[in-house]
């Protein structure tokens, strides 16, 4: 931690700081410069914020040098994180890109929704994913099936072989999607619920955890430090898009260059959603390729068997034969990656 | 609601969106332009969400005509929402300002928390803020103190007078902090926790919602429409800053402009907070100005005995003596606002 | 400048760092945590900029410590710069804040301008603005009267002794606006066209510089710089609304606190354009009252005689009559205002 | 164009926009809803501006159907423009994308430039990049070599066949800039220098126009408009990132969607920058791949024969060996995409 003490500090402020700091645990080197005294507090303290610091007395401001995040840390872990699923499938490291498809909520009746696992089954896909607890922006919006819809996913993956990933948003319902789900998924909106977090984190099922809309790589880590702190390592990432000046023609910007950054920093796996990251349909096999070359340990998009008559984000859900186009297309791009280069996939 | 088709949509196209439309209860308007077919939906239906519109074939965009939300509408409720309190305080419409002020969290003993409720409440300010339970970036940053934390709260009511404002973070908890608090603060990170939006608007006490930090005005109103449509009229908003593009000296943007915009679109009572409106000590007395004279009902302001000691958020506490002037100044501004004027106070 | 070295930095690399920092003038003091080596780099050279430290071999980051801008900074100038014009005008510190009001652009006849230019006299404005080289997004918009323009501005201002604000777009155009002008603005979309500030820069005559639309507050106090180092002092600052992710109902975002903010890191006056800042009529009272109880040093509003017949910015422009309603009570407002109270202002 | 009236708006102020709106050509449909009444006015007249309506009494809302930009714009010219250079070069539509390579600014001495731009030859770029007058933030960085630089880079292209991208700052500059460039630059931070854009709108040089950091897609193809309405019709968009509320990472956010977007919306090529987009050395290769499956008409890249005495940004310039490196997997991908496939490229 570097502290910048103010011009005008006085030395009696600078010792206390010193003091505060050696208190902590750190070793201290003070560099008095011309303008600026700057304090240099030395030792592995990731754990104290610097908030706490920045407080004090004749602090101008402090500087970390390490993440605040540990376990998610490829400084902590050098080698990728590679989830293991019972049925063999596995996400991360140089494992062949997994693909998640499947629509947005579950929906009326079971046949729509099989209809799509067996689309998803054949063109490749390994996981199917579906809402059955739906978070909307609008009160009178479809809220999902709940239970029933869990139950749909459930009979769906016995059908097919397909997992099912669906999402939790609230600690009360957690035990009954533990029940269904193969990954528990944290949306965007509940990326810093903070007590969900804690929640999954002692579970012992994959979680997927979405990158909040305007939450910063550093707070997307954060998250799932939570995750991993309380025991569950099995943490997926997921880049959605994020909130840009302009959505005129996008709901968000999808960031892709998030794929091979989180890649550097953090051992995670990482996949991307260029449905929700873009909210157009047109945009999903340009920018899966986009993040499949980047990097991407896979892709999770929406289909559904009738995008026309979906209860939401039927403008983002590929319908199935134009789902079955695509997968052609990601099919023939995934089989010619090198996914032994190390960190970035060549191809 | 008006439906903008694709330049090359089919008339077979265009008669199903219309046949789509009238089945959901509104009147059809063919508006053939030289270029695009454009047809106008009529009637009030506002439930109906655009998307589901906007999934139609030929199809290129849908525009809605009437905000999303209903019951936070002024359209709907033309008077301004005053809440009223046992105590008879009331927040909202003409009356005086309301000041809240403390703690980011309560912390260790009660001592410093009561020095910092006799010093609001002899400054002016009725409700008492304080965290017990604490959403935090980190997981290894001081979680609160639950339940001790309340018990604490509640004490320094007794002590004081001051009502008592403290964040639920979970469904969960919601029993628990429903005994304590007075206001039940739903913060910026769980604005789309919509179960504990529903939950909240089964309470029968005032909820003030503080807006996310990259949540639009519009989605703002939506989520206190979550809790409004749930049966609780009481709901505070509060702005707190947005994220912006510059976080070098501030943590977010605060939108004062915000202020007279929702009071014009919703007849809600709308508070700012300065305090995490911009991380800044010395931006907490202007920007307090700022959004009393743009028309804020209140102001949320943090106040610590021990700033360079606190738990959280330091560096955005006043200490006692600081804030004691900052008080000084705002209550000479109060005095002097006209807030009889409707929507706009003058000076 | 910190300078933080990678984890697994050679002691060769780290030496080599040094050297260039020494031959550069720095003193040099390192510190080896236990993780990264830190050199702090001591010594006042503000004007070597860290990118060409970051690329050396094996450094992890650069930080900076002491502000890039030095002519611009209050560190450099303590006192507060206060510009004054020939006809006893004092815009800065202390003074009592000026508006500046008149139309987007100098339109058709000369009556129209006329008229509001007798009503910003009359009312107590000082300056009076409006564009004759107009920046439009469209080059199918209206793009100004150019010499003209400039023309009947020179005439309003000698029928009401209002100083004359307008905007120079190119190099080429300043000569010509120079003869007209009493002050020359830089406008938002051309605060980093470095050539028209060095332009200005050799200037004799006050300059307006507008915040770019996406500028931080470090970069638009760095393009203040360019001026400034090319020999022109006057600088006046207007914070004019930056980009935010939701322009629903408002054009961009007021940062009300870039107000206090810069004043406390330049001497240069700040003044706040309510118009473009929301691009809402009814927004501009509310939001001038904001500005200046957060200290800004002046007010710039749009005002047309027929705002429905505007050529540009009729939604945002004030008519007379609405101008002269919130002249009133901007008036009684400034009347009260305490600017003695060094760098806030007090009520 | 589409009005929607405020629900209190009376019969004349109806009446009032309805012959307005036929006095500018458009033919009038009146839609009156339960609470607003939706003017409908048809016909293609995308040069009348929508603010101009807006301001109109009665009016809450207007809202454009027709995008503002006519020239740029695929409805108005179907096939891709593809500019072709004297010496047999294309850019655009289904060409094999093109590399733009070179150094950030020409500097000092010849030999690094001739070095890199032998390099850039032999691993196949087209282009050789690099600054003679250079934009920069702070007026005390190197501000480029000007005409000694543009000599330099006629000189390197003569030895290497290579062509020369070069940007000018100013309409000063723009003819000794137009004798040394084959493409004719305008930056980023010039996108909306409206003068500058008509200035080279009446050249008979490609230009290529670098997307603002904080322009919408809109402003975007807009400020290409100035260009092709003042009758250049040659000119190649690049996307360099645009400004996100996160830059601890990267100094920009990469909007690889706006490449099949901008594809969708217009006929002109689009290249990417991922230096600028990113600001980091090791994401060029990872973006670079991603923006050609995007369908990347081409890439920019910075490369400097020795990145750590570079005079600006040297952090993100990848060195001669990085740069072979990177080719090698670039061409490899680009020898597998197959871009006869219209709009969308597949590998």
């Amino acid at each position: 931690m570097i502290i910048i003490m103010e011009k005008n500090a006085t030395e009696k402020q600078i010792k206390s700081v010193c003091t505060h700091l050696e208190n902590l645990g750190f070793r201290i080197n003070l560099n008095h410069g011309e303008v600026y005294t700057v304090i240099a507090a030395l030792g592995d303290k990731r754990l104290i914020q610097p908030q706490s610091i920045s407080s004090l007395e004749g602090v101008k401001e402090v500087k970390i040098i390490q993440e605040p995040f540990k376990l998610a840390s490829r400084e902590t872990k050098e080698e990728d994180t590679v989830i293991e699923f019972p049925n063999g499938l596995k996400i991360g490291g140089n494992e062949r890109p997994v693909i998640m498809a499947g629509p947005c909520s579950v929906e009326r009746e079971i046949d729509g929704l099989l209809e799509v696992a067996y689309a998803a089954k054949e063109m490749g896909a390994k996981v199917l994913r579906g809402g059955a607890f739906k978070p909307r922006t609008s009160p009178y919006d479809f809220q999902g099936m709940e239970e029933k819809g869990l139950q749909y996913l459930a009979e769906a993956r016995e059908k097919t072989g397909l997992l099912v990933v669906t999402e939790v948003m609230d600690t009360l319902d957690l035990p009954l999607v533990m029940e269904y789900a193969d990954i528990i998924q944290i949306g965007a909106r509940n990326m810093q619920n903070f007590k969900l977090l804690k929640a999954v984190g002692k579970c012992r099922k994959p979680v997927m955890l979405k990158r909040g809309g305007a939450a910063s790589i550093r707070e997307f880590l954060l998250a799932a430090e939570h995750i991993l702190a309380n025991g569950n390592e099995q943490v997926i990432l997921c880049e959605r898009g994020v909130k840009g000046f302009d959505s005129t023609y996008t709901r968000n910007v999808l960031d892709i260059a998030a794929v091979p950054l989180i890649k550097k920093l953090s051992h995670l796996p990482i996949i991307v959603d260029p449905s929700h990251g873009t909210g157009k349909r047109f945009l999903i096999e340009p920018m899966s390729k986009a993040a499949l070359v980047a990097g991407a340990h896979g892709i999770m998009m929406e289909v559904h068997h009738d995008p026309d008559r979906a209860y939401s984000d039927g403008a983002q859900s590929l319908s199935i034969p134009q789902f079955r186009e695509v997968m052609t297309n990601l099919n023939k791009l995934i089989g010619r990656i090198d996914y032994a280069n190390k960190h970035l996939c060549s191809i």
